[in-house]
């Protein structure tokens, strides 16, 4: 595990990236996902990830409790399959890559549609109002930072 | 820039992680988009990074168009702002906190509150389908891949 990287940071968001913020690890997951790959053999063969690192990313996801590990009895090549908790890290998948598709996208245009399964249509990432129930553009969301974070970060004072 | 780390990667997110995907990189973001920073010595004392790393990070940003740099005429500090390009990655960061929020929660509680500007409802992160409306669990999202991303990467066969 990152571990500490972000200790000062009373933040989310920084214990998000402690687990999913180094080289390689949400492009590891989004496989897990959405490619079923289950085995060290597929996620290097097709990320051509340095082994050395995919081993280490694979490790710090069985322990953070993201991809949970089964090796067949009587031997043979582990597999790796995510949890719950690893799942639920979809929404930023889905959010990294609409904004490449807004923002840096491929000359012969989206690479992946994601899907409602089942139902067929496109899914969006949308930031819903839970009062108004309206989807809220970026510039309309602001953060509301609790006082006891601020009272254990700076003694009282914003910084 | 990160330019080409993901260069074998026919995929939105890589692109967005090779722009956003060092460490420090969307925490100086955060700080931009929901602490109103704009100067670099509010980002050094507010996430104690190193500055060697932020000057880094704040001129890959420049480059990449997330932020826009200000000298006041005349000389005197610059300033950094956010994009549209930049703000666009907020869907992102609050679905990493999210995810923080419900996987590696502070024992105190939630840090930040998200909330809609002027209607003051909480904002979360929805994946909302464009057919049907509903907001989506993450297990109900599949990837469709285009058949050119297949051809471009393995020749035509799925690796």
């Amino acid at each position: 595990m990152l571990g500490k990287m972000y200790e000062a940071e009373i933040c989310s968001a920084a214990r998000a990236l402690e687990v999913v913020g180094e080289r390689w690890s949400l492009l590891i997951l989004r496989n897990a996902m959405f490619a079923g790959h289950t085995r060290f053999s597929e996620f290097q063969r097709s990320l051509k990830v340095a082994p050395n690192i995919l081993t280490k990313r694979l490790a710090e996801f069985v322990e953070g409790g993201l991809l949970e590990v089964r090796t067949p009895d009587g031997g043979g090549h582990a597999s790796y399959h995510l949890t719950e908790r690893g799942l639920d890290l979809k929404p930023a998948i889905l959010a990294l890559t609409e904004w490449g598709d807004r923002w840096a996208l491929d000359p012969e245009g989206r690479p992946v549609t994601y899907l409602h399964r089942g139902c067929g249509g496109e899914i969006a990432v949308k930031l819903t109002c839970a009062e108004c129930g309206q989807a809220t553009p970026p510039a309309d969301v602001e953060a509301r930072v609790e006082p006891w974070v601020i009272e254990r970060k700076y003694g009282g004072q914003l910084a």
